[in-house]
């Protein structure tokens, strides 16, 4: 697929009949080639129904904005349909928050290195100066903002600020600060967070001590959306490590790493992609 | 889901612009309620499309033979599909071959009799006389055809008569002979084997006792078509579990057997909700 | 190794030098063949030390209670070990608690009535008489005990005298009555059961509807010893599979059972073949 | 555990009684402070017995010199064994080879710089000079030695100068040139490759191409010594990921990468941890 070609549209309404018929349709009609389309449905009856479009864009016969209008004004506003659509050849503005730990840091940068994250990696923000030397290695700007229990308002005010026309999404690689309300609301779905077990078990801090002292036999990560509920946010990607009375808490803490950076590079990338669509607090994801 | 007014479509053709758009709106259009669209191309310039349809049957305009014509009328002859519909309704019938092992038969007489193996349950078939008696305390009819070098011939002959007009598929759960080209041509797509091994290691006898020797770290098992080639045919699905030193070829053998029912199982009832495509040598899986 | 011959030797102390060739040194001196050695040490300084120790017999040079004596005598005594010998020979009994839910049941006789789990299976006991025709077809006796509210107390009396002298050891194989402390404390660490979670995510009641309300990525079950604290025993072994949005919580729950009676037949094996110590909440196994 | 004062002693020999107690007696005896004992026989009667004892050396009674001198003559000489002690603080030199894929070399880089591979890292030998900045920035020597079908003679003879008295361990990270058998003999089972793919399936080149065309549901990647054999050596660690239909060539190999890094990580960690025993054409791994 060309990027420079491809756009993805998402949609969510309630379902009912005719809706991919109807999407299918419009974009032929204009000319757009459909490399690939999933829909869900939660339930038949009385259900919402998502779905993800991806097409090219090179044979339609309307610019862009004209065509996103008429497709509101001939299929979306009849199905009520939440919608939007991305094209790739602009990449969408991803920043990384994150404080000592470099391994989930590192491994979003690696990837992006290589072009396996559709990005344009705009910035590095930490409370800690630790690891200005690593990220400004890849041409990537640095910003350390320290964080206090006294200055934690204007740090996140400092914050909000380099992100502003520079974010659309806002990665916390394990940031070890908990983000205001206020904060969180200014990026909706857009804040992704890896937290260091598999939730719902074992939220809050410490889960490796806690995995340990419960004798757990597997061990896990899980990347979601941040909302103003703790640890309580839409789950992205999840996935688990096999474990033993063998491991104490830092080798479970080690392992755990592992696991973490690719859960988390997982859910970025299908972020990226325009593969994840929030629905209430779960989502749907065409990966 | 009601199974009693559940339909699926399943489409292979050469990919154009317009298949996704034609094929809904035909069913749109005749009063079908999609539930479920799944496709692939296995490249968008010139390759293959594939497509399942999940439909909802009770408010079409037609009865199903003159809706089936209609569509190779109006859409499916425009594009040269291959296609066909299947109403749950009409429950596909399934005979198992066995030889002496029955953990794949069990499962699948397990899962069946709790309802997940969308079936009519014909028969089992067997070259031993072993396992009679299970198999009847499910109420289904067991027939032994022994079989030897020099009576392979009519024991096959013997099997396809036991088979004709009762058997949509057919399911080798460990049947320990070769089939002969006549016989598989006789089910095209419509065989499905479980080998005791990850192929296309270890194709042939003998795999357990084979890995073994190699010291593999990893064993698995292969659900797929049977075709004329021995261990060639498309692959329906497979898995692994992790081994050890400290496995002798028995065990191997003991761990392999739960992998082998599950893989069978998997891949039967992905068959039977008509989730597979075979393309060439390979399948497409809509599970 | 021949079942007849099999000797096993667990033992838990606090943890000093010397352990490991004093145990090995008197087990090779009295004519032990010593076929498998697993130990763990929670930590080299003054942490738990556990041991498992398989020896075949026939070479021994005393009887059984006489070796057992001069093993408390020469070592056991001066480590202050906690230790116990099992001889395979001799079988241990084991009863089934189950309720109306069959899949775990099934897994467990399966397997034993292919010899994989080395037990006396001694009886199944339900509340509810559903599965008598089933148990009874293994030749394995089934007990209906009814348990209402009021009757409980009642209830458990009359399981625990159809238990006494005929259980080493108790499986709750998805036994949906909450055991009182009372009856729990007459069976330490010998009452298994399968909670259908990944614990401790979703303790409780109903956690596959709980599970697909929180939208997780992956589900699981446990297998655990029972204590008084509901859901917060020693865990033996977990397992997860990974399911996606479109999984509905009766899906999830028939996924669920895959799980379950895989990771409970774990479980139970190792229970069986003395591969378990308990360790304070947690669990060593020497699987 | 204190590197500065671990030891570990790995050991081959026929199985035969008393080995056990032979061998924990006598570092008893002198003062070691046995911290992990693992042990394996490939069958109690006429195999071959495999043990791997950690311990502590601050108490022993005797240099490391006269300790292996009495083992030798009251222990291992006995039993016909071969072993060989390691001590934790003198670390194995360890020296990569690479082309131009750097996604393994990365890993190994990375888990060496945060301490997790107890190695000193000698260096990086490519034939292409694409990585040498990214090795240099890690303060690792990088040597260029370009390999053309009519060099190749001399090209290995420069690399095994380089190799001279610098390499425990030569680690192949994706090196797309095959060894010479003088070469691999040179240094036996102490060279290791990772394969990328799950042999033995896929033995040979382009295995991901391949295993598109064959339609696999799982692809994997092998560590293993190198033989004079090509991909016939012991293997020491194998993991496998599951695909799809939607998976092209270049995604498997992209989804393969993060499969070989990882299970070259682990092979070299458990080499360099004196946890891997060849026996024959396998591998004992006490990991």
């Amino acid at each position: 697929m060309d990027p420079a070609t491809t756009a993805r549209l998402l949609i969510t309404c309630a379902d009912r009949p005719g809706i991919v018929a109807a999407v299918s349709n419009f974009f032929y009609n204009h000319g757009a080639n459909i490399t690939a389309l999933d829909q869900h449905s939660s339930d038949p009856e009385g259900g919402r129904f998502f779905m993800r479009l991806e097409f090219q864009t090179p044979h339609i016969d309307l610019p862009h904005a004209v065509l996103e209008r008429a497709f509101q004004d001939m299929v979306a506003g009849r199905y009520a349909m939440e919608w939007h659509i991305s094209y790739a050849a602009q990449l969408p503005r991803m920043a990384v928050l994150v404080s000592r730990h470099e391994h989930a840091l590192l491994e979003l940068l690696w990837r992006w290195s290589r072009g396996k994250l559709p990005a344009a990696f705009s910035m590095v923000i930490s409370n800690h100066p630790d690891l200005r030397e690593r990220v400004e290695s890849f041409a990537i700007p640095f910003h350390h903002v320290a964080v206090t229990p006294d200055t934690k308002a204007e740090a996140e005010a400092e914050i909000l600020g380099l992100l502003d026309g520079a974010a659309d999404v806002v990665v916390l690689a394990r940031y070890m600060q908990i983000l205001s309300p206020d904060f969180v609301a200014a990026y909706p779905n857009r804040i992704i967070n890896i937290h260091h077990s598999f939730l719902p078990a074992f939220a809050g801090a410490d889960p490796y001590k806690r995995a340990c002292e419960r004798g757990v036999k597997l061990i896990g990560a899980t990347a979601h959306y941040v909302t103003s509920e703790l640890d309580e946010g839409p789950i992205i990607e999840q996935d688990v490590e096999r474990v033993s009375h063998r491991f104490n808490a830092d080798e479970l803490r080690e392992l755990g790493r592992d696991i973490e950076r690719n859960v988390l590079a997982r859910a970025v990338r299908w972020h990226l992609e325009n593969r994840v669509i929030v629905d209430g607090n779960k989502t749907v994801v065409f990966a």
